[in-house]
């Protein structure tokens, strides 16, 4: 029944939501999300680094644009548009824009902390 | 612990998997998964249809390609490459391809059918 707070919310229009500038050539936009499913598009300058990190929740990201050097648990590899790559639960991830590009991440459960800081 | 089973799929090329053809205008490649979490790749020719359906996982789709009409639970909208739909459990939804275009499904929990057919 949570959902059901959700129902205006079906529709995402890229053009429609705000974008959060993160600093270091990274920009976020929260697209499509419900209580332990969401979906976050990242716009990265060319060379820009999103830093190691590590969070409980699952992620599995798209490349829809550009070209990634994506680490994984300590692998590296390069990724192009229409590749993706696969995070459990707390394992160290971070990638490098090789080109300016846009990676569509998908988390579960959702990351409240973007709906609460944008 | 489930997750390390996956250890060789973190990063997933589509140039490296399968294509499944669904019939009517559709093919379907799986792209970055574990236990609760799953990515998939929707080709879809010009005028093909996703026809209505539902299933208890959580859906959040993007559209990396194309233009789309989407219904959800009986609304219907035009998406354009960029947008995002978000699919509650066990909602009625489909879609049909105004022009050729590609869809990125992410369900949770996996789609487990779709690993037993390919």
């Amino acid at each position: 029944m949570e959902d059901s707070t959700l129902s205006d919310e079906v529709f995402i229009r890229s053009a429609d939501v705000s974008w959060t500038d993160v600093g270091a050539g990274l920009r976020r936009q929260i697209l499509g999300h419900g209580p332990d499913l969401m979906m976050v598009s990242v716009q990265l300058d060319k060379g820009a680094v999103g830093a190691l990190h590590h969070h409980p929740h699952r992620q599995v990201t798209y490349v829809a644009h550009g070209s990634f050097e994506v680490t994984v648990d300590g692998r590296c590899e390069l990724l192009n548009a229409g590749d993706s790559f696969y995070v459990a639960s707390d394992l160290t991830h971070g990638v490098r824009a090789i080109e300016a590009g846009v990676l569509i991440d998908v988390f579960t459960p959702t990351r409240a902390e973007f709906l609460a800081n944008g």
